[in-house]
């Protein structure tokens, strides 16, 4: 059994725990949801328990697409047991409709349906606000080389394929969502960290309502009545 | 002799006329300065003028180098001819020197050196405050294609080992610079538009002295001082 030793690192939504085993790491949701960097903050009972349900099963889904991740088990309560990654400091974004900062960016309409998938970089760095970054910022600094890049763009599009139709078929619509990539001891890129509405947007189909963090961010309602929503919603899936 | 018709557009810094013949546009450099989008303007005289001489310099520059661009000849006053491309609506920033907008976005020094030349992108667009955008915004939105951008920054790095060179012989830092691209009647790309201390940043390589519009958008020293300096050490090479 994969037993936790000791507290690698603390997050501002998970705590991550070295094992007894050197290539595995416990990930630990917790119930604080946090906004604007950190500058909206609350504790939010049941918020890590559902978070690590949705991930849980997006991981599935990734496997059932073939889709190479870190995900090996659940644990139990609100752990989960993955391979342990050397990270790429880089969150990847992976838009189908505009909401949010492109929209802003871009001068959108809010809801509006993005010409094909569209994928941003932002550097991980809380400091600097995770601004965004283009290729050739992530190339110059060594976050990343070409190679893997180009690698991290075709995984990330093959994710939003999959987690898509899957997301379609609970009545969801997948708007956009935040990955993080990471390179496993033989040197395979992974899809590592967590798939949760804490970093995806995700619309009722029928209805339009917003399930994920945008009700936390924009006070639009209960929290955690929109992630048990969505977690109803994608266990009949 | 190429004759302007009419009034095609008055940008921020330039008057773009149309003339007796399809395929050539006459460029006037105006006498404004301005700062923040626009938020902070004057009127500066002999500023058209120094512009139009340090942009002829610079694409006779490209020229020796063998980089295709727009320039045609010189006309009378502060004017150029150029040949009329369908422009790329991208604006296209060569970084050698942390300044600006990058030295914040990603927490480095003012004239820290980059590990190498970084390109960026950004929208041209007034409203929205020309925001900066990544290769798959530029293609999603099908303002260039993948081939383009492909050529667009090879020639931008072309662009900016000749001007180093040159400007290093003037006993000038070139930091950063700002190009735009566009397509002529034949579908060759071809640097357009301008090359002037409007859109670089330019620094005495002995002393340091910013010789650029960042003398008026930081109140840095009469405008017209850095311009004449930077006139003066071109001229020589
Ligand atoms: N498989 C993995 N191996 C190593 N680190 C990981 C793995 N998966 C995720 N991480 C890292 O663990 C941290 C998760 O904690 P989180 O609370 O999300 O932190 P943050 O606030 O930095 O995003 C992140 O820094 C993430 O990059
Ligand atoms: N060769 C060319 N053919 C057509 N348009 C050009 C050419 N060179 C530059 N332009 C365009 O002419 C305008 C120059 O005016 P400017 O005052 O710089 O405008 P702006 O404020 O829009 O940047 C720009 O919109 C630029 O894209
Ligand atoms: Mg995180
Ligand atoms: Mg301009």
């Amino acid at each position: 059994m994969v037993e936790e030793t000791n507290l690698l690192y603390e997050g501002k939504a998970k705590k991550v725990y070295e094992t007894n085993d050197p290539n595995l790491l416990i990930i630990y949701f917790k119930d604080d949801a946090t906004a604007f960097n950190g500058k909206k903050h609350a504790v939010i009972d049941e918020k890590g328990a559902l978070n690590k349900a949705i991930t849980v099963k997006a991981f599935g889904w990734m496997n059932e697409c073939g889709i190479p991740n870190h995900f090996v088990e659940e644990n139990s309560g609100r752990e989960i047991v993955v391979k342990r990654l050397k990270m790429v400091p880089v969150e990847v974004v992976v838009r189908n409709i505009a909401a949010g900062s492109i929209a802003k960016r871009l001068g959108l309409k809010q809801g509006e349906k993005l010409p094909r998938p569209v994928i941003e970089f932002y550097y991980k760095s809380d400091e600097l606000d995770d601004p965004m970054i283009n290729e050739d910022h992530i190339t110059a600094f060594g976050w990343a080389n070409e190679d893997t890049i180009k690698k991290i763009k075709d995984m990330a599009l093959k994710v939003n394929d999959c987690l898509k139709e899957k997301f379609d078929k609970a009545g969801i619509e997948l708007v956009d969502f935040k990955l993080e990539f990471g390179f496993d001891n033989d040197g395979n890129l992974l899809v590592g960290d967590e798939f949760t509405p804490d970093g995806s947007r995700l619309w009722d189909k029928e209805t339009g309502e917003v399930l994920d963090k945008d009700r936390f961010r924009k006070d639009l309602g209960d929290l955690i009545e929109g992630y048990e929503k969505i977690m109803m919603k994608i266990s009949r899936v």
